[in-house]
């Protein structure tokens, strides 16, 4: 159907997105094509409005459409401890959370030489500012658990070793639910070295 | 992040194309707030030309963006056969093959008490006025291998079983590329009973 270009057009932008291949691309823009003219308008409208009412939070760089984001505002959360993330969609992970109680400081990336991403594109100095100004006492880091999520944890870590608050990283282990027949060896290791005591 | 109203929109928005689950559409709504403002722009636009532009053919109802379709305006197709298929989507899986130059039929649906679709609902009567007027020597009827497809294609092959055409089903059998100890009974099934003899 190489000349229907209007629909060419829309499955080259579905292709746009994260895992979305040719197939999907495909059969999105038929569900396109099957859907009511309302809900095609509330589809434009919704990617308007998201695309032009979100910015991140001036404070700790999370998504929001209001000055400052839901979080950094909320009293009743703990500002004494903040668990560093690399983008702001990793909150998603967290937020779903019964648990965490804490804030979130987003540093708008990871060192990586293959991206071109060094230490001082990261929000770095801005949460040594926040550990002294709200009076964190503890972070957390939880970039991702490959070499670049490592690099930067190295890195934050001992930029900040010199302040007077905890700072750990996301155990590393076994998946609950996961089969150990399936486990690779990389994390039998780090689930071996993290291995923790049940009797002293 | 339950507060961010026009994000929670644009995944929902997103939830309703096919296969696109939760984590699918949350990965996507974040891939979008970090495109560029053309992109946005382009998928906007494509999203609106492709809804308002593309319609049926009133011949054969493959979708199309000119009065009638590519296929049925082309000269140099075969149109004495015909692939009879449920949706226009379906075309795809044929057009990306080298070697099918026919045209093609969509009946519109598939005969099924689910989904209140009975045989009236179908183009069954344009199909037949087709077979006369343009001379269509053969169909070939590819509704999906499942007891709706199934049904129709019985059904149909009723309907014109007094037309001095010929009318088959695509094969069945084991796909290629498969293993056959994943393959289902069903289909293994019917793998056997289509055997094709090597030696006379």
């Amino acid at each position: 159907m190489k000349e229907i270009k209007s629909l060419n057009k829309l499955i080259d932008c579905f292709r746009l997105f994260p895992s979305v291949g040719e197939k999907s691309a495909e059969r999105m823009a038929y569900a396109l094509l099957d859907m009511s003219a309302d809900k095609i308008d509330e589809l434009e409208t919704s990617i308007k409005d998201a695309s032009t009412k979100i910015h991140q939070c001036p404070i700790c760089g999370l998504l929001t459409e209001d000055k400052i984001c839901g979080i950094c505002s909320n009293p009743n959360r703990d500002h004494s401890i903040c668990i560093v993330l690399a983008y702001p969609k990793d909150v998603l992970a967290f937020e779903k959370l019964e648990n965490y109680h804490g804030v979130y400081h987003v540093l708008g990336g990871v060192i990586s030489s293959l991206h071109g991403t060094g230490p001082e594109n990261l929000k770095i100095d801005e949460l040594r500012e926040r550990i002294n100004k709200e009076g964190i006492k503890e972070i957390i880091i939880a970039t991702n658990p490959n070499m670049e999520g490592e690099t930067t944890a190295l890195y934050l870590t001992n930029e900040l070793k010199d302040m007077d608050i905890k700072i750990s990283r996301l155990a590393y282990g076994i998946p609950m639910g996961g089969q150990l027949d399936y486990i690779d060896e990389l994390t039998m290791s780090k689930a071996i070295d993290g291995r923790q005591s049940l009797k002293k």
